[in-house]
């Protein structure tokens, strides 16, 4: 660990800190840093935005993405107060920075009411007894953008 | 499957058709419905708006919350064109809909190359053993945010 590391991730914290003082959401803090410097910045805004995604690590994504002006984190670093949740990791791996530092685990969010373990139960359980029931229908019919898209000489992939 | 609930995943289809042909992002739609009536939209605007979290559903998910001033679904039913991926799944679950009713599967998404699978492997992977290299620092400092959370009188449980 170098100290420019410690002082990153002391970052990700105070923005934890101060976001549960501003009563702004959870204890969630996170930063995104490329070569040295912070490109994106990010707390928990779920419950004063109205916004179940804006969690710290997605909003230091987009953030960090709307500052680069790419869809991609190559070559970032994303620091975080806490284990990401499934769904932030989920984004992380979209993004594809090249590393993540925690410091909190999912155990000591769970202690404090902040439960991943559900969702990372649902995620591999069959979609015939997830606790949201869930179906499928018209495949046939949605396809049809599939074979679109598969078609589509000037399409942006990634 | 009802006519009601048929229109309503033609319209999620119908979303992830005009997407691709605006070239606004892949080939996804959703809808989420409360009451009968379409509460929120999406479509995958990953490419074009630089957000790498802006999947048809978590784009919905927001519209909704935004329109229902709220940060929770309770009573909505999600429409997709295509199972969600694991980033969008978690989002659903902290969002709590009702019920999902999704069209194409993570099979068809993988065969255009969409490829989800690689991401639900790696969140059932220990962390040590991640292909985005992943390790803890400073718990012991991060923590004290969680221990001022549990001790705040006025904050907003979710």
């Amino acid at each position: 660990m170098t100290s420019a590391e410690m002082q990153f991730m002391q970052e990700a914290i105070q923005l934890s800190i101060e976001n549960l003082k501003g009563n702004r959401g959870g204890p969630f803090g996170a930063i995104i840093v490329k070569d040295g410097i912070i490109v994106g910045r990010g707390y928990n805004q779920v419950t004063s935005t109205n916004d179940p995604t804006a969690h710290a690590e997605i909003v230091a994504i987009r953030d960090a993405c709307q500052n680069l002006n790419s869809f991609q984190l190559d070559g970032c670093v994303l620091y975080t107060s806490c284990e990401p949740c499934p769904m932030c990791l989920g984004a992380i791996y979209w993004a594809r920075p090249s590393k993540i530092y925690y410091a909190c685990t999912r155990h000591d969010a769970a202690a404090i009411n902040f439960d991943d373990a559900f969702i990372y139960n649902e995620l591999i359980t069959p979609i015939s007894e997830r606790k949201i029931p869930t179906e499928q229908m018209m495949r046939e019919e949605a396809i049809l953008a599939f074979r679109l898209w598969q078609d589509k000489l000037d399409k942006v992939k990634y």
